[in-house]
């Protein structure tokens, strides 16, 4: 097997629940069958490896803070979210199926040792902070690094 | 020519026109290369490969069946659908240019040989049952059982 | 280093600020590092490459060309657009953080020799002409021709 093989990474980007939650099984799964994997989020992303406090110090952050507020339990499906009605009604069929949920995918995540990794330049820009973050995030890397990263093996972008 | 370069495989979690025609577009394209190709199609993606009934058992379920009827003739655009107008615009677009549509590009996917596979865990939330899907699809499986198949060869997730 | 590490090819089907701009970064990044980089818009990313004008002749043509005006300097954000406001937020969030804006993101692109190809068919769909597009674009090509590049190195679907 080559070194290309053996590597796995994800660029989450996208902040609805059936990408992320996507993200999470297929990186999980990577993870389990023995591939280094590691996770990098980025722009709506990061609200998936955010405590869920609010965040931002001006005007306009402050604003995308309360509009994008609530970290992984608050993230909707990308259709038919009807301002949470959906979310919920998701919830409860994945719930009623007995399926793993974000946050204890997110759990498994860390536990098999995926590696978490957040933008710079996206948290620079919606002016979110470390502390924002869960503590499980590794590293806070440009794109450059991610990128280095991410050409070594084999990458999805989400 | 190594292993890796050899096999070709498509996670579609979108149920947007614009991405699920991408997906089959190059799917086939990989395939008439003469590339080992499988379509893995999860959430919105499965759409593409319902037969179009209505589906679903309980409350939530058939609600859901209702929002997202249809199967791939009621697929519309991830823009300007304006509640299906979009769609009838855009397939009478592609039709004057002499596009092949989504119906036959899946037809083609079939004739080439490319497996389609569906995603049991989206299936069960979402309450889709194996005869709610067209009779062509290889089989239900699991994300461990796709996760083997793709780190084996080229990916996208759509 | 195999043949497979030196090439990155990214297909750019969304036409959302923040997916496009995810495509430049990731593109000129790779490139920057040596890769040999590709991008091929097709459907909504082809406004990334467009210069802006007008575009279309029939009726539906015309009609998407006003809906989707306006060239790279028009798109917005996946969530929280409001109708132009969020794009004018997150530029002006950006440029206070003094992060690298679309239009400079794509000059740094043409500088890297990164290939900027679009789609033929995606074209054909729309209405849009070779001269609407960016002189800068080295071709209009096929699924076919797309393809055979991109199955030769790392591919991302954005």
């Amino acid at each position: 097997m080559s070194e290309d093989l053996e590597k796995c990474s994800l660029v989450v980007c996208s902040g609805d629940m059936d990408k992320v939650m996507a993200g999470f099984i297929i990186a999980t799964t990577a993870a389990s069958m023995g591939r280094e994997t590691t996770m990098f989020f980025t722009f709506w992303g990061i609200k998936a490896i955010q405590k869920g406090n609010r965040t931002g110090s001006s005007f306009f952050e402050r604003m995308l803070g309360v509009m994008n507020r609530g970290g992984i339990d608050r993230i909707g499906p990308s259709k038919f979210n009807f301002g949470g009605m959906g979310r919920w009604m998701f919830k409860k069929m994945m719930k009623d199926k007995g399926v793993t949920m974000l946050p204890e995918l997110r759990q498994t995540a860390i536990d098999l040792g995926i590696r978490l990794l957040a933008c710079q330049m996206s948290m620079d820009v919606m002016g979110i902070k470390r502390e924002d973050l869960i503590d499980e995030v590794e590293d806070v890397v440009g794109a450059a690094t991610y990128c280095d990263l991410a050409l070594q093996g084999k990458t999805m972008f989400i």
